[in-house]
């Protein structure tokens, strides 16, 4: 359990390094008789593939996956699915030199303490390309959830400082950064260059929806249906903060403004973001994440070497200016896995 | 798997409803030989006890703590550490106008459609009453972390709208309120007093502090120390966001900004706050999380009784009007928690 | 972690020491509306009660069952099933002078190595009087079985050397070794008595049936039925053999004889004990198990202190001169226990 | 959690078909900088290979094996291990017309039970080619247990009836059974070839030693050393009985000859397996584990199709006639990686 896993019930792993042969994810109790095919995989992958967008990363990955076990004649066997996806773009010279350095924001000073030994090319286990195996196994939860007329959507709604003014929700997947607002996301296009520009990056702010919920799913007291849900998003490496319904503006509600009436035709309003005391009430469920700019700058920075010298560093390779919209099938991905996780536990008690 | 338990290793699981015989708590995977006492345990119960600040719940718990099993002459054995708190001053009377209602911004609604049955006295499972359990295994973690080094401690920055300009350490345990700010504590008072009297619930923010983490602790990916930390606190039933260092405020730094330079003494700034790709850094463990009001208001709501038909609702019974301070040993608990179980997890892997 | 829960959906943990303050169990995950009263649970708690047979141990416990919480209104709700038993005839003096022996046969010596410390008393956490947990919580498992008409009962086939001959299942219960073959019973009594008279003990087989179980239970691979039941089984102190359906006589059958034939209507035979490729097929499940004489005798014995120097030792104190029939009762609890997982288990994937 | 994983910290899952793309497992937990190369395991993968014996099945399979991730440098890295095995001879003609039979003595009922649907081909996921991964995965736990001086090995002491009477341990892998016993070995090759040209199958017994074990290791109660030994060998597809040290021997002793005297030097004999209390007590491990025949014989069986109308069935295809020699490594495997789990559970506790 070196905490690659997560979920009770539909259990996924994922596996693999940056630089190496192959990354992948390895899925264990999704349900029979599901259809699935590489392409419905395919189809999320090519949503966070690398190059796609005015700052993005230029390494050349086509992302082919390849379904190896647990679907026969186009359905899933309830048997183990395991989906690889080799990497072809790789390149490690641009890291030799950063091989005894630890790069701010990156995980090389801690992977180093805790292990003793870590793979340093192109950040090895701690790339942002591991989640690829989370985007795949995403695919499938969401073919699950399909079945059950369950939706997840992410988008941006902040991204270098700027905000989404309206939520048009067609408007989301028409341009680059999945957002919502078209004339924030030209602002954001030329914000990003701009900051591209002077090799720094930008961060944001994603909002997640789940439409289509049934109520019931969570369990209560630890495994909360937000708390897994703020616990699959906070795995994501470039997350720093997770927050449902209101969030963190409930701190300067009243209990009168905070709560939500309930009427003949359920709540009236949905402040809860769709879940009360960790079980999902029916409403759509509403989450808002907070992610950093990407770490890997081309502006200089102070840094140590593994003997603790310091060094001054500016990082060459191919990075993305900002990790919208990329992150996004992440986000998605990683929500997905978590409602099937929990409508099979509730399926678990409720019919018996 | 209910979703009663946390944590890998050091697994702890909570139990007992608000108004029922009794509540208690189960630590499976204590290590052996530390010193454990009853008083250590109560010590930390006595700082979540009712009925101790101006807004705060009139019901009189003295919520002695029995260690049943697990200690022997004084140190614990290895073997699973039973607590348990008696209900003593129970009264379900009030609760019986509300048996077939759903009170607004409470779990009544969804434990009803999730399990067809519940008990709805005091609010039965889904009471802050549970965490009676929370903070008795807290206090068994904190032993652990002690001989370690490391504490754990939390503190009220916002609440009612005042927030805490400074931060005096030496000031937290001083106010009811648990704020390092002596004035903004005081203005805190006067409005949970005016909220109060209008019968209405105030929300907040705490933030969390871990001095003397070693670096190291934390599995990559999905068991990432800052997911395993947003989990625990976003299980605490009033908590609607979680967020490490600078939190949301990443959204509007630059790369340049946000990463923390490293200098031969460590790190420069802690914009990260303590933890790198899911693993501590060695910097102090910086949280932050809002808190809802509490929702049971004396004003009177809108709501549905069991068949969906419209009530008029006003609560009576005992009822805290800030869910701080009483939040705090709470969320100190469930952080000690989350490091006991990485700190043997990591123990497993490095020395062998 | 510390070992002491079973089960993924259904999941058991027990606590407490065999001289402590009290006993228990605590249940997470029990599917609600299940109808449970603590009389369903003391009927299985008074078959394995103390001081029932011939050769049975006198220590004097009524063995009082208390549910604490997770029950309403008779019914479970859902939430954890706390059950206390407490103990009331406890006299540790007998074990003062063994506090720093190692008992042959026993735990004492592997519990003072691995933990570096042992409540001594009674054999403290490895005592058998750990299994009045595992029986309270078969018991709620029963609950569940009956309800699909699943029924779990043993007894037993050898003691003392002496073996059943035939089988009637009318005489199970109507002795007290719980021998389906009346006469066996009898020769087993009188054996018994023999043995504890030269301060010795005895070992034998049980036997265990599962009726009406379904097919399709149990996971392949790792969690195959046989291997949880075995798990289940070979966890109980004293057995130290599994078997399932014609067990260790597949080493001298072929092929053909040890298939089972299919028909219209079935299994023609049942030699695989129920179980095919790890999942129930809907025949009978049959397990044996092989059970230690209970290793306190008082004969005097070779052993050594915690300075490791031998000494020579007579242990005094209460105890039974057969595990059976107490461990009827015990055997019937973990393999309800495992059935009722898999059957939650298996509900989660099979009706999305 | 379809049950294919086995472990708390040191966890393995396998996946895979026999006729699909590949198989493999992932290993999660594996502590870091442990010397591994795939030369190491495809040297235990070559020991269960296919056609290796005179009634061993024809199917031709290098059974390459190839590491994907998790290896540096030689070394492991502490993140996830996965391995890869390609299939290359798959042959699925012989299957296509019993697809919609169920074959005796095989999972093809259970599976479609259980699934509603089923990969047929070769027997699909229940193949006893699953356990390629299991060997892989054992591989890299002997690696481990060999930095700690532990030696894990198994050998055949019973084939087709035939015993063997000696133990020489510098014989097993000299013969094709690896049977301790020359003579015997020669008299089961014989066995075997004599059934083989009947078109049934043999049965065995392994036996299975662990050496250098230190004491300390399991977990009391559930988690009991013998209790997840018993699981990971009843796991194994064709056993069909598990029993530790005397194990079924003693129901037919007193417990004056059951328990193992200790003296100064440690245990003067070892009835008990080297494990009580469910905690390894320093003395070698000994188990052993009843082995139905391969139960693919070309004797004509009775059966039924999917409509469960009456068919007869003899079965083409390739299989092997004994189960022994090729299980041997298997078991070898689950026994490795169930120590090295409890290896590291054990160091999480005892040097806090």
């Amino acid at each position: 359990m070196g905490g690659n896993s997560f979920g009770t019930l539909f259990r996924v792993t994922t596996w693999g390094e940056s630089h190496g042969k192959a990354l992948g994810v390895l899925i264990d109790g999704c349900p029979p008789k599901t259809e699935l095919s590489e392409e419905d995989i395919q189809k999320e992958m090519d949503r966070r593939r690398p190059g796609q967008g005015g700052g993005s990363s230029p390494r050349k990955e086509r992302d082919r996956v390849e379904i190896l076990s647990g679907v026969f004649e186009g359905k899933t066997t309830g048997t183990p699915i395991s989906i690889i996806i080799w990497n072809e773009d790789v390149n490690s010279t641009p890291y030799d030199e950063m091989k005894d350095l630890f790069r701010p924001g990156h995980a090389d000073f801690t992977y180093q303490v805790k292990y003793g030994i870590r793979d340093h090319r192109g950040g090895g286990r701690a790339s942002a390309r591991e989640t690829v195996g989370r985007v795949a196994a995403g695919a499938v939860a969401k073919k699950i959830l399909e079945q059950e007329k369950i939706r997840v959507f992410a988008y941006t709604i902040e991204l270098g400082g700027i905000r989404a003014e309206k939520i048009v929700y067609d408007e989301i997947e028409r341009n680059i950064f999945r957002c919502p607002h078209r004339n924030a996301a030209m602002a954001m296009e030329k914000k990003v260059e701009e900051v591209r520009l002077q090799g720094d990056t930008v961060g944001g702010i994603v909002e997640i929806q789940v439409r289509g919920c049934p109520s019931g799913l969570g369990e209560p007291v630890f495994d909360k249906l937000e708390a897994d849900l703020a616990k699959a998003l906070m795995s994501i490496g470039a997350v720093r903060g997770v927050e449902v319904g209101a969030g963190f503006g409930v701190a300067r509600m009243l209990g009168s403004e905070c709560n939500d009436p309930i009427g003949p035709e359920g709540f009236e309003k949905n402040d809860a973001g769709g879940i009360l005391g960790g079980i999902s009430n029916g409403a759509d469920i509403i989450l808002r994440l907070a992610v950093k700019p990407v770490p890997s700058i081309s502006i200089e920075q102070r840094t140590v070497d593994s003997s603790m010298r310091p060094v001054s560093l500016q990082i060459k390779g191919r990075h993305d200016t900002s990790p919208i919209p990329r992150i996004i099938p992440v986000c998605e991905a990683v929500v997905a896995i978590v409602l099937v996780d929990h409508l099979l536990r509730q399926k678990a008690i409720e019919r018996l």
